[in-house]
Protein backbone atom coordinates (compact mmCIF):
# COMPACT_ATOMS: atom_id res chain seq x y z
CA UNK A 1 0.00 0.00 0.00
CA UNK A 2 2.71 2.32 0.76
CA UNK A 3 4.22 1.58 -2.31
CA UNK A 4 1.50 2.15 -4.47
CA UNK A 5 1.26 5.77 -2.67
CA UNK A 6 5.24 6.26 -3.35
CA UNK A 7 4.59 5.59 -7.35
CA UNK A 8 1.13 7.21 -7.23
CA UNK A 9 2.88 10.23 -5.80
CA UNK A 10 5.77 9.79 -8.94
CA UNK A 11 3.36 10.31 -11.56
CA UNK A 12 2.90 13.98 -9.78
CA UNK A 13 6.50 14.52 -9.38
CA UNK A 14 7.18 13.29 -13.45
CA UNK A 15 4.21 14.32 -15.45
CA UNK A 16 2.78 17.65 -16.35
CA UNK A 17 -0.20 16.04 -18.00
CA UNK A 18 -1.35 14.47 -14.91
CA UNK A 19 -4.33 16.02 -13.53
CA UNK A 20 -6.75 15.69 -10.60
CA UNK A 21 -7.41 12.17 -10.00
CA UNK A 22 -6.22 10.64 -13.57
CA UNK A 23 -3.55 8.78 -12.17
CA UNK A 24 -5.89 5.84 -11.92
CA UNK A 25 -5.89 6.34 -15.66
CA UNK A 26 -1.65 5.21 -15.60
CA UNK A 27 -1.89 1.79 -17.22
CA UNK A 28 2.31 1.76 -15.62
CA UNK A 29 0.28 2.14 -12.24
CA UNK A 30 -1.65 -0.77 -12.52
CA UNK A 31 0.80 -3.00 -13.73
CA UNK A 32 3.95 -2.24 -11.30
CA UNK A 33 1.36 -2.54 -8.13
CA UNK A 34 -0.36 -5.78 -9.55
CA UNK A 35 3.33 -6.52 -10.13
CA UNK A 36 4.27 -6.09 -6.45
CA UNK A 37 1.61 -8.52 -5.24
CA UNK A 38 2.90 -10.86 -8.11
CA UNK A 39 6.42 -10.33 -7.02
CA UNK A 40 5.49 -11.70 -3.05
CA UNK A 41 4.02 -14.82 -4.44
CA UNK A 42 7.41 -15.39 -6.53
CA UNK A 43 9.52 -14.74 -3.55
CA UNK A 44 6.98 -17.17 -1.76
CA UNK A 45 8.17 -20.05 -4.54
CA UNK A 46 4.43 -20.25 -6.10
CA UNK A 47 5.01 -21.94 -9.71
CA UNK A 48 2.87 -20.87 -12.73
CA UNK A 49 0.22 -18.52 -11.05
CA UNK A 50 2.86 -15.40 -11.03
CA UNK A 51 3.72 -15.58 -14.33
CA UNK A 52 0.07 -16.01 -15.08
CA UNK A 53 -0.71 -13.47 -13.62
CA UNK A 54 1.95 -10.99 -15.03
CA UNK A 55 0.20 -12.62 -18.53
CA UNK A 56 -3.04 -11.37 -17.56
CA UNK A 57 -1.39 -7.66 -16.49
CA UNK A 58 -0.01 -7.97 -20.30
CA UNK A 59 -3.11 -8.38 -21.56
CA UNK A 60 -4.61 -5.25 -19.72
CA UNK A 61 -1.73 -2.77 -19.92
CA UNK A 62 0.67 -3.77 -22.09
CA UNK A 63 3.35 -3.83 -19.99
CA UNK A 64 4.89 -7.64 -19.39
CA UNK A 65 7.24 -7.52 -15.94
CA UNK A 66 8.46 -10.83 -14.79
CA UNK A 67 7.34 -11.45 -11.46
CA UNK A 68 10.86 -11.94 -10.42
CA UNK A 69 12.00 -8.46 -11.26
CA UNK A 70 12.83 -6.47 -8.17
CA UNK A 71 11.54 -2.39 -8.15
CA UNK A 72 12.50 0.32 -5.95
CA UNK A 73 9.87 2.35 -4.47
CA UNK A 74 8.61 5.56 -6.74
CA UNK A 75 8.70 3.88 -10.02
CA UNK A 76 6.72 5.86 -12.58
CA UNK A 77 6.38 4.14 -15.91
CA UNK A 78 4.88 6.46 -18.44
CA UNK A 79 2.59 5.36 -21.45
CA UNK A 80 3.99 1.99 -21.08
CA UNK A 81 3.31 -0.08 -24.01
CA UNK A 82 5.77 -2.24 -24.84
CA UNK A 83 7.74 -2.28 -22.06
CA UNK A 84 9.90 -5.81 -20.91
CA UNK A 85 11.63 -6.53 -17.73
CA UNK A 86 13.01 -9.47 -17.06
CA UNK A 87 13.16 -12.16 -14.21
CA UNK A 88 16.36 -10.91 -12.81
CA UNK A 89 16.10 -7.47 -12.85
CA UNK A 90 17.20 -4.92 -10.26
CA UNK A 91 15.60 -1.44 -10.31
CA UNK A 92 16.89 1.30 -7.76
CA UNK A 93 14.37 3.93 -6.16
CA UNK A 94 12.68 6.91 -7.95
CA UNK A 95 13.37 5.40 -11.91
CA UNK A 96 11.19 6.75 -14.63
CA UNK A 97 10.85 4.40 -17.60
CA UNK A 98 8.49 5.60 -20.96
CA UNK A 99 7.20 2.88 -23.33
CA UNK A 100 9.10 0.41 -25.23
CA UNK A 101 11.82 -0.04 -22.87
CA UNK A 102 13.64 -3.48 -22.35
CA UNK A 103 15.46 -4.42 -19.42
CA UNK A 104 15.74 -7.85 -21.17
CA UNK A 105 18.58 -10.77 -21.68
CA UNK A 106 21.56 -11.54 -24.05
CA UNK A 107 20.03 -15.14 -23.94
CA UNK A 108 23.82 -15.81 -23.83
CA UNK A 109 23.85 -15.81 -20.35
CA UNK A 110 22.61 -17.72 -16.89
CA UNK A 111 21.82 -16.78 -13.53
CA UNK A 112 21.88 -12.98 -13.28
CA UNK A 113 21.02 -11.86 -17.00
CA UNK A 114 19.33 -8.52 -16.94
CA UNK A 115 20.08 -4.97 -16.04
CA UNK A 116 20.95 -3.89 -12.41
CA UNK A 117 19.41 -0.36 -12.34
CA UNK A 118 20.43 2.39 -9.62
CA UNK A 119 18.16 5.32 -7.97
CA UNK A 120 17.39 8.06 -9.62
CA UNK A 121 17.14 6.83 -13.42
CA UNK A 122 15.48 7.80 -16.57
CA UNK A 123 15.42 5.81 -19.39
CA UNK A 124 13.40 6.66 -22.17
CA UNK A 125 11.09 6.01 -24.93
CA UNK A 126 12.47 2.62 -26.72
CA UNK A 127 15.42 1.95 -25.12
CA UNK A 128 16.65 -1.59 -25.08
CA UNK A 129 19.24 -2.76 -21.78
CA UNK A 130 20.46 -5.88 -22.45
CA UNK A 131 22.78 -8.48 -20.26
CA UNK A 132 23.68 -8.19 -16.54
CA UNK A 133 24.76 -4.97 -17.05
CA UNK A 134 25.12 -2.34 -14.11
CA UNK A 135 23.75 0.88 -14.56
CA UNK A 136 24.64 3.51 -11.64
CA UNK A 137 22.94 6.66 -9.92
CA UNK A 138 21.51 9.93 -11.48
CA UNK A 139 21.55 8.62 -14.94
CA UNK A 140 19.82 9.32 -18.08
CA UNK A 141 19.54 6.95 -20.80
CA UNK A 142 18.23 8.96 -23.98
CA UNK A 143 15.59 7.69 -26.43
CA UNK A 144 16.25 4.34 -28.77
CA UNK A 145 19.16 3.97 -27.44
CA UNK A 146 21.15 0.29 -27.51
CA UNK A 147 22.91 -0.60 -23.83
CA UNK A 148 24.48 -4.45 -24.50
CA UNK A 149 26.62 -5.90 -22.30
CA UNK A 150 28.58 -2.09 -20.98
CA UNK A 151 27.99 -0.81 -18.04
CA UNK A 152 26.71 2.92 -17.33
CA UNK A 153 28.54 5.14 -14.80
CA UNK A 154 27.11 7.28 -12.37
CA UNK A 155 26.12 10.92 -13.16
CA UNK A 156 25.84 10.98 -16.78
CA UNK A 157 23.66 10.66 -19.97
CA UNK A 158 23.63 8.25 -22.46
CA UNK A 159 22.77 8.00 -25.71
CA UNK A 160 22.75 6.06 -29.43
CA UNK A 161 22.70 2.83 -31.02
CA UNK A 162 25.33 1.43 -29.74
CA UNK A 163 25.08 3.85 -26.96
CA UNK A 164 28.24 6.21 -25.71
CA UNK A 165 28.40 8.97 -22.74
CA UNK A 166 27.68 12.57 -24.23
CA UNK A 167 27.36 14.55 -20.93
CA UNK A 168 28.95 12.95 -17.59
CA UNK A 169 29.07 15.29 -14.85
CA UNK A 170 27.09 18.35 -16.43
CA UNK A 171 29.85 18.30 -19.31
CA UNK A 172 29.56 17.35 -23.08
CA UNK A 173 32.00 14.44 -23.94
CA UNK A 174 31.74 11.54 -26.22
CA UNK A 175 33.03 8.62 -24.29
CA UNK A 176 32.52 4.54 -25.03
CA UNK A 177 31.40 2.69 -22.38
CA UNK A 178 32.92 -0.05 -20.09
CA UNK A 179 32.46 -3.22 -21.01
CA UNK A 180 30.66 -5.05 -18.29
CA UNK A 181 32.58 -7.81 -16.88
CA UNK A 182 31.72 -11.78 -18.39
CA UNK A 183 30.12 -13.66 -15.05
CA UNK A 184 33.30 -16.33 -14.08
CA UNK A 185 31.59 -19.34 -14.61
CA UNK A 186 28.67 -19.80 -17.56
CA UNK A 187 26.58 -20.82 -14.52
CA UNK B 1 -18.02 12.36 -40.08
CA UNK B 2 -16.56 13.87 -43.26
CA UNK B 3 -12.95 13.67 -41.34
CA UNK B 4 -13.49 10.05 -40.60
CA UNK B 5 -14.14 9.90 -44.45
CA UNK B 6 -10.96 11.79 -45.58
CA UNK B 7 -9.61 9.13 -42.81
CA UNK B 8 -10.38 6.25 -44.76
CA UNK B 9 -9.65 7.87 -48.41
CA UNK B 10 -6.31 7.82 -46.59
CA UNK B 11 -5.63 4.19 -45.85
CA UNK B 12 -6.26 3.31 -49.81
CA UNK B 13 -4.14 6.02 -50.44
CA UNK B 14 -1.26 5.00 -48.39
CA UNK B 15 -1.19 0.85 -48.17
CA UNK B 16 -1.08 -1.24 -50.73
CA UNK B 17 -2.52 -4.04 -48.47
CA UNK B 18 -5.76 -2.67 -48.08
CA UNK B 19 -8.74 -4.51 -50.24
CA UNK B 20 -12.34 -4.54 -49.81
CA UNK B 21 -13.51 -3.38 -46.60
CA UNK B 22 -10.56 -4.16 -45.21
CA UNK B 23 -10.54 -0.34 -43.99
CA UNK B 24 -12.80 -1.62 -40.75
CA UNK B 25 -10.04 -3.62 -39.93
CA UNK B 26 -7.26 -0.88 -38.86
CA UNK B 27 -7.00 -0.27 -35.22
CA UNK B 28 -5.40 3.71 -35.91
CA UNK B 29 -8.65 4.12 -37.65
CA UNK B 30 -10.48 3.27 -35.06
CA UNK B 31 -8.56 5.42 -32.68
CA UNK B 32 -8.13 8.42 -34.72
CA UNK B 33 -12.27 8.64 -34.54
CA UNK B 34 -12.58 8.33 -31.37
CA UNK B 35 -9.89 10.70 -30.50
CA UNK B 36 -12.19 13.57 -33.17
CA UNK B 37 -14.72 13.27 -30.52
CA UNK B 38 -12.79 13.12 -27.78
CA UNK B 39 -10.88 16.38 -28.82
CA UNK B 40 -14.33 17.77 -28.88
CA UNK B 41 -14.81 17.06 -24.92
CA UNK B 42 -11.84 17.89 -24.41
CA UNK B 43 -12.15 21.39 -25.92
CA UNK B 44 -15.29 22.29 -23.73
CA UNK B 45 -13.65 21.69 -20.83
CA UNK B 46 -15.06 18.10 -19.67
CA UNK B 47 -12.64 16.81 -17.21
CA UNK B 48 -11.53 13.56 -16.26
CA UNK B 49 -13.63 11.96 -18.86
CA UNK B 50 -12.11 12.18 -22.32
CA UNK B 51 -8.77 11.19 -20.87
CA UNK B 52 -11.11 7.92 -19.57
CA UNK B 53 -11.92 7.36 -23.03
CA UNK B 54 -8.30 7.78 -24.52
CA UNK B 55 -7.26 4.91 -21.94
CA UNK B 56 -10.13 2.62 -23.04
CA UNK B 57 -9.05 3.18 -26.57
CA UNK B 58 -5.70 2.33 -26.24
CA UNK B 59 -6.85 -0.62 -24.28
CA UNK B 60 -8.79 -1.73 -27.62
CA UNK B 61 -6.14 0.15 -30.55
CA UNK B 62 -2.48 0.21 -28.42
CA UNK B 63 -2.67 3.79 -29.54
CA UNK B 64 -2.63 6.30 -26.65
CA UNK B 65 -3.65 9.67 -28.23
CA UNK B 66 -4.10 12.07 -25.26
CA UNK B 67 -7.66 14.09 -26.00
CA UNK B 68 -5.66 17.60 -26.18
CA UNK B 69 -3.93 16.65 -29.46
CA UNK B 70 -5.04 18.65 -32.68
CA UNK B 71 -4.82 16.39 -35.66
CA UNK B 72 -5.62 17.30 -39.35
CA UNK B 73 -7.43 15.77 -41.88
CA UNK B 74 -6.68 12.20 -43.77
CA UNK B 75 -4.79 11.09 -41.23
CA UNK B 76 -3.63 7.64 -41.55
CA UNK B 77 -1.41 5.34 -38.59
CA UNK B 78 -0.62 1.71 -39.94
CA UNK B 79 -0.37 -1.06 -37.57
CA UNK B 80 -0.53 1.17 -34.24
CA UNK B 81 0.69 -0.27 -31.88
CA UNK B 82 2.35 1.30 -29.39
CA UNK B 83 1.53 4.82 -30.85
CA UNK B 84 1.74 7.88 -28.40
CA UNK B 85 0.71 11.21 -28.86
CA UNK B 86 1.08 13.97 -26.44
CA UNK B 87 -1.27 16.66 -25.06
CA UNK B 88 -0.07 19.37 -26.91
CA UNK B 89 0.95 18.22 -30.35
CA UNK B 90 -0.56 19.33 -33.11
CA UNK B 91 -0.27 17.30 -36.74
CA UNK B 92 -1.51 19.06 -40.35
CA UNK B 93 -3.43 17.61 -43.63
CA UNK B 94 -2.45 13.78 -45.21
CA UNK B 95 0.31 12.97 -42.48
CA UNK B 96 0.89 8.84 -42.00
CA UNK B 97 2.42 7.81 -39.26
CA UNK B 98 3.73 3.99 -38.24
CA UNK B 99 3.37 2.00 -35.17
CA UNK B 100 5.20 2.83 -32.39
CA UNK B 101 5.81 6.70 -32.92
CA UNK B 102 6.00 8.77 -30.47
CA UNK B 103 5.01 12.62 -30.37
CA UNK B 104 6.10 13.33 -27.03
CA UNK B 105 7.62 16.03 -24.49
CA UNK B 106 10.84 16.03 -22.87
CA UNK B 107 9.48 16.34 -19.33
CA UNK B 108 11.43 20.12 -19.32
CA UNK B 109 9.27 22.56 -20.96
CA UNK B 110 5.90 23.83 -19.34
CA UNK B 111 2.54 24.78 -21.77
CA UNK B 112 3.21 23.70 -25.71
CA UNK B 113 6.02 20.69 -24.77
CA UNK B 114 4.59 18.19 -27.84
CA UNK B 115 5.93 18.72 -31.84
CA UNK B 116 4.32 20.73 -34.15
CA UNK B 117 4.02 18.58 -37.15
CA UNK B 118 3.26 20.38 -41.05
CA UNK B 119 1.87 18.64 -44.14
CA UNK B 120 2.48 15.21 -45.60
CA UNK B 121 4.37 14.48 -43.58
CA UNK B 122 5.55 10.29 -43.39
CA UNK B 123 7.09 9.22 -39.77
CA UNK B 124 8.55 5.93 -39.80
CA UNK B 125 8.13 2.78 -37.41
CA UNK B 126 9.64 3.56 -34.25
CA UNK B 127 10.59 7.09 -34.83
CA UNK B 128 10.61 9.29 -31.75
CA UNK B 129 10.20 12.90 -31.60
CA UNK B 130 10.53 15.10 -28.24
CA UNK B 131 9.43 18.83 -27.21
CA UNK B 132 8.09 21.34 -29.25
CA UNK B 133 9.77 21.37 -32.14
CA UNK B 134 8.51 22.53 -35.50
CA UNK B 135 8.44 19.86 -38.43
CA UNK B 136 7.67 21.66 -41.82
CA UNK B 137 5.84 20.43 -44.81
CA UNK B 138 6.68 17.10 -47.31
CA UNK B 139 8.81 15.38 -44.16
CA UNK B 140 10.23 12.43 -44.30
CA UNK B 141 11.62 10.76 -40.67
CA UNK B 142 13.00 7.51 -40.76
CA UNK B 143 11.99 4.23 -39.08
CA UNK B 144 13.80 4.50 -35.82
CA UNK B 145 14.96 7.98 -35.83
CA UNK B 146 15.38 9.88 -32.57
CA UNK B 147 14.80 13.87 -32.93
CA UNK B 148 14.66 15.95 -29.63
CA UNK B 149 14.77 20.02 -29.48
CA UNK B 150 15.41 20.09 -32.99
CA UNK B 151 13.24 21.46 -35.88
CA UNK B 152 12.67 20.00 -39.28
CA UNK B 153 12.70 22.15 -42.13
CA UNK B 154 10.21 21.40 -45.07
CA UNK B 155 10.87 18.88 -48.07
CA UNK B 156 13.69 17.01 -46.98
CA UNK B 157 14.30 13.34 -45.20
CA UNK B 158 15.82 12.64 -41.59
CA UNK B 159 17.16 9.52 -40.28
CA UNK B 160 19.14 8.12 -37.39
CA UNK B 161 19.60 8.22 -33.63
CA UNK B 162 20.32 11.39 -33.23
CA UNK B 163 18.51 12.37 -36.62
CA UNK B 164 19.71 14.61 -39.56
CA UNK B 165 19.19 15.63 -43.04
CA UNK B 166 20.12 13.02 -45.02
CA UNK B 167 17.67 14.30 -48.16
CA UNK B 168 17.22 17.87 -49.11
CA UNK B 169 14.70 18.99 -51.76
CA UNK B 170 15.96 15.66 -53.49
CA UNK B 171 19.79 15.91 -53.15
CA UNK B 172 22.25 13.67 -50.34
CA UNK B 173 22.80 15.63 -48.03
CA UNK B 174 24.62 15.10 -44.16
CA UNK B 175 23.07 17.86 -42.33
CA UNK B 176 22.36 18.48 -38.33
CA UNK B 177 18.95 19.61 -37.63
CA UNK B 178 18.58 23.43 -36.09
CA UNK B 179 18.15 23.45 -31.73
CA UNK B 180 14.46 24.05 -31.77
CA UNK B 181 14.35 27.59 -29.44
CA UNK B 182 13.88 27.38 -25.98
CA UNK B 183 10.80 29.15 -25.27
CA UNK B 184 11.41 32.31 -23.52
CA UNK B 185 9.55 31.72 -20.31
CA UNK B 186 9.71 28.69 -18.29
CA UNK B 187 5.78 29.15 -18.72
CA UNK C 1 -0.53 -29.34 -34.65
CA UNK C 2 3.49 -30.55 -35.65
CA UNK C 3 4.08 -27.15 -36.80
CA UNK C 4 2.99 -25.89 -33.12
CA UNK C 5 4.72 -28.97 -31.49
CA UNK C 6 8.15 -27.25 -33.18
CA UNK C 7 7.26 -23.95 -31.88
CA UNK C 8 6.98 -24.99 -28.79
CA UNK C 9 10.41 -26.58 -28.77
CA UNK C 10 11.81 -23.38 -29.94
CA UNK C 11 10.31 -21.37 -26.65
CA UNK C 12 12.05 -23.96 -24.33
CA UNK C 13 15.52 -24.01 -26.63
CA UNK C 14 16.08 -20.44 -26.42
CA UNK C 15 14.19 -18.87 -23.52
CA UNK C 16 16.14 -19.63 -20.23
CA UNK C 17 13.06 -18.22 -18.01
CA UNK C 18 10.37 -20.82 -19.34
CA UNK C 19 9.75 -23.42 -16.95
CA UNK C 20 6.86 -26.15 -16.71
CA UNK C 21 4.38 -25.53 -18.93
CA UNK C 22 4.65 -21.88 -19.09
CA UNK C 23 4.75 -22.08 -22.78
CA UNK C 24 1.04 -21.96 -22.64
CA UNK C 25 1.79 -17.99 -21.60
CA UNK C 26 3.60 -16.75 -24.40
CA UNK C 27 1.28 -14.53 -26.52
CA UNK C 28 4.06 -15.11 -29.27
CA UNK C 29 2.88 -19.05 -29.46
CA UNK C 30 -0.67 -17.90 -29.33
CA UNK C 31 -0.16 -15.40 -32.62
CA UNK C 32 1.85 -17.62 -34.53
CA UNK C 33 -0.60 -20.82 -33.99
CA UNK C 34 -3.81 -18.99 -35.06
CA UNK C 35 -1.31 -17.66 -37.52
CA UNK C 36 -0.91 -20.78 -39.21
CA UNK C 37 -4.47 -21.17 -39.01
CA UNK C 38 -4.99 -18.09 -40.71
CA UNK C 39 -2.41 -18.61 -43.41
CA UNK C 40 -4.18 -21.87 -44.53
CA UNK C 41 -7.63 -19.64 -45.14
CA UNK C 42 -5.39 -16.93 -46.65
CA UNK C 43 -4.42 -19.25 -49.17
CA UNK C 44 -7.47 -20.83 -50.05
CA UNK C 45 -8.57 -17.31 -51.60
CA UNK C 46 -11.03 -16.57 -48.38
CA UNK C 47 -11.53 -13.01 -48.73
CA UNK C 48 -11.79 -10.48 -45.18
CA UNK C 49 -11.70 -13.19 -42.90
CA UNK C 50 -8.07 -13.98 -42.20
CA UNK C 51 -7.37 -10.54 -42.23
CA UNK C 52 -10.31 -9.99 -39.25
CA UNK C 53 -8.87 -13.05 -37.66
CA UNK C 54 -5.48 -11.61 -37.46
CA UNK C 55 -6.94 -8.14 -36.00
CA UNK C 56 -8.56 -10.80 -33.23
CA UNK C 57 -5.06 -12.30 -32.41
CA UNK C 58 -3.91 -8.35 -32.30
CA UNK C 59 -6.01 -7.52 -29.45
CA UNK C 60 -5.20 -10.04 -27.35
CA UNK C 61 -1.71 -10.71 -28.05
CA UNK C 62 -0.11 -7.66 -29.49
CA UNK C 63 1.04 -9.41 -32.42
CA UNK C 64 0.22 -8.02 -35.97
CA UNK C 65 0.84 -10.75 -38.44
CA UNK C 66 -0.61 -10.66 -41.97
CA UNK C 67 -2.33 -14.25 -43.18
CA UNK C 68 -0.26 -13.98 -46.33
CA UNK C 69 3.45 -14.18 -44.40
CA UNK C 70 5.04 -17.56 -45.05
CA UNK C 71 6.63 -18.73 -41.56
CA UNK C 72 8.75 -21.93 -41.57
CA UNK C 73 9.07 -24.05 -38.83
CA UNK C 74 10.42 -23.46 -35.28
CA UNK C 75 9.39 -19.95 -35.18
CA UNK C 76 9.71 -18.06 -31.55
CA UNK C 77 8.52 -14.70 -30.89
CA UNK C 78 9.81 -13.57 -27.32
CA UNK C 79 7.18 -11.28 -25.28
CA UNK C 80 5.99 -10.08 -29.12
CA UNK C 81 4.27 -6.74 -28.40
CA UNK C 82 4.22 -4.25 -31.11
CA UNK C 83 5.54 -6.90 -33.62
CA UNK C 84 4.77 -6.44 -37.17
CA UNK C 85 5.21 -8.83 -39.93
CA UNK C 86 3.34 -7.92 -43.51
CA UNK C 87 1.55 -9.90 -46.24
CA UNK C 88 4.03 -10.88 -48.41
CA UNK C 89 6.83 -11.52 -45.96
CA UNK C 90 8.72 -15.36 -45.98
CA UNK C 91 10.52 -16.29 -42.86
CA UNK C 92 12.91 -19.49 -42.81
CA UNK C 93 13.14 -22.10 -40.40
CA UNK C 94 13.98 -21.95 -36.46
CA UNK C 95 13.94 -17.93 -36.12
CA UNK C 96 13.33 -16.31 -33.30
CA UNK C 97 12.08 -12.54 -32.86
CA UNK C 98 11.42 -10.20 -30.27
CA UNK C 99 9.05 -7.76 -29.41
CA UNK C 100 8.00 -4.87 -31.62
CA UNK C 101 10.19 -6.32 -34.81
CA UNK C 102 9.20 -5.31 -37.49
CA UNK C 103 9.24 -6.87 -41.18
CA UNK C 104 7.22 -4.18 -43.65
CA UNK C 105 7.24 -2.58 -46.76
CA UNK C 106 8.66 0.29 -48.06
CA UNK C 107 5.30 1.99 -49.74
CA UNK C 108 7.27 2.16 -52.85
CA UNK C 109 7.22 -1.37 -53.97
CA UNK C 110 4.09 -3.15 -55.67
CA UNK C 111 3.99 -7.48 -55.18
CA UNK C 112 6.97 -8.71 -53.23
CA UNK C 113 7.35 -5.76 -50.71
CA UNK C 114 8.73 -7.30 -47.63
CA UNK C 115 11.92 -8.83 -46.83
CA UNK C 116 12.66 -12.69 -47.45
CA UNK C 117 14.29 -14.09 -43.98
CA UNK C 118 16.77 -17.25 -44.10
CA UNK C 119 16.99 -19.97 -41.66
CA UNK C 120 18.46 -19.37 -37.96
CA UNK C 121 18.03 -15.98 -38.07
CA UNK C 122 18.24 -13.31 -34.42
CA UNK C 123 16.27 -10.09 -34.79
CA UNK C 124 16.46 -8.42 -31.78
CA UNK C 125 13.86 -6.47 -29.98
CA UNK C 126 13.05 -3.20 -31.90
CA UNK C 127 15.25 -3.95 -35.30
CA UNK C 128 12.81 -2.68 -38.73
CA UNK C 129 13.25 -4.21 -41.93
CA UNK C 130 11.57 -2.31 -44.79
CA UNK C 131 11.14 -3.90 -48.12
CA UNK C 132 11.48 -6.74 -50.23
CA UNK C 133 15.27 -7.52 -48.91
CA UNK C 134 17.02 -10.92 -48.47
CA UNK C 135 18.53 -11.85 -45.35
CA UNK C 136 20.49 -14.80 -45.35
CA UNK C 137 21.52 -17.73 -42.93
CA UNK C 138 22.49 -17.75 -39.73
CA UNK C 139 22.42 -13.73 -39.16
CA UNK C 140 22.04 -12.04 -36.20
CA UNK C 141 20.24 -8.61 -36.16
CA UNK C 142 20.87 -6.02 -33.58
CA UNK C 143 18.36 -4.72 -31.14
CA UNK C 144 16.83 -1.12 -32.62
CA UNK C 145 18.89 -1.59 -35.64
CA UNK C 146 17.03 -0.39 -39.00
CA UNK C 147 17.85 -1.58 -42.49
CA UNK C 148 16.05 -0.70 -45.44
CA UNK C 149 16.78 -1.91 -49.02
CA UNK C 150 19.82 -3.86 -48.06
CA UNK C 151 20.52 -7.61 -48.16
CA UNK C 152 22.16 -8.96 -45.56
CA UNK C 153 24.69 -11.98 -46.43
CA UNK C 154 24.74 -14.88 -44.90
CA UNK C 155 26.59 -15.60 -41.24
CA UNK C 156 26.95 -12.53 -40.24
CA UNK C 157 25.80 -9.75 -37.26
CA UNK C 158 24.45 -6.39 -38.22
CA UNK C 159 23.60 -3.70 -35.94
CA UNK C 160 23.08 0.39 -35.75
CA UNK C 161 20.88 2.82 -37.63
CA UNK C 162 21.39 2.32 -40.54
CA UNK C 163 22.61 -0.92 -39.72
CA UNK C 164 26.05 -2.36 -40.64
CA UNK C 165 27.52 -5.52 -41.02
CA UNK C 166 29.65 -5.53 -37.59
CA UNK C 167 31.23 -9.58 -37.28
CA UNK C 168 31.10 -11.63 -40.68
CA UNK C 169 32.07 -15.41 -40.40
CA UNK C 170 33.34 -14.65 -36.46
CA UNK C 171 35.50 -11.86 -36.99
CA UNK C 172 34.67 -8.23 -36.13
CA UNK C 173 34.56 -6.10 -39.21
CA UNK C 174 32.51 -2.91 -39.93
CA UNK C 175 30.98 -3.04 -43.71
CA UNK C 176 28.19 -1.78 -45.33
CA UNK C 177 25.43 -3.64 -46.34
CA UNK C 178 24.88 -4.80 -50.12
CA UNK C 179 22.13 -2.59 -52.24
CA UNK C 180 18.61 -4.46 -52.88
CA UNK C 181 18.11 -4.79 -56.37
CA UNK C 182 14.96 -2.87 -57.19
CA UNK C 183 12.53 -4.84 -59.27
CA UNK C 184 12.94 -4.91 -62.89
CA UNK C 185 9.04 -3.31 -62.95
CA UNK C 186 6.70 -1.27 -60.70
CA UNK C 187 4.73 -4.04 -60.39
Amino acid sequence: MLATFEDIKAIYRNDPAARNIEFLLYPGLWAITFHRLNHFLYRLGVPFVPRFFSEIVRFFTGLEIHPGATIGKGFFVDHGMGVVIGETTIIGDNCVIFHNVTLGGTGKHQGKRHPTIGHNVFIGTGATLLGPIVVGDNVKIGANSFVVMRDVPSDCTVAGTPAKIIIRDGMRVEEDLPRTKEPATAA
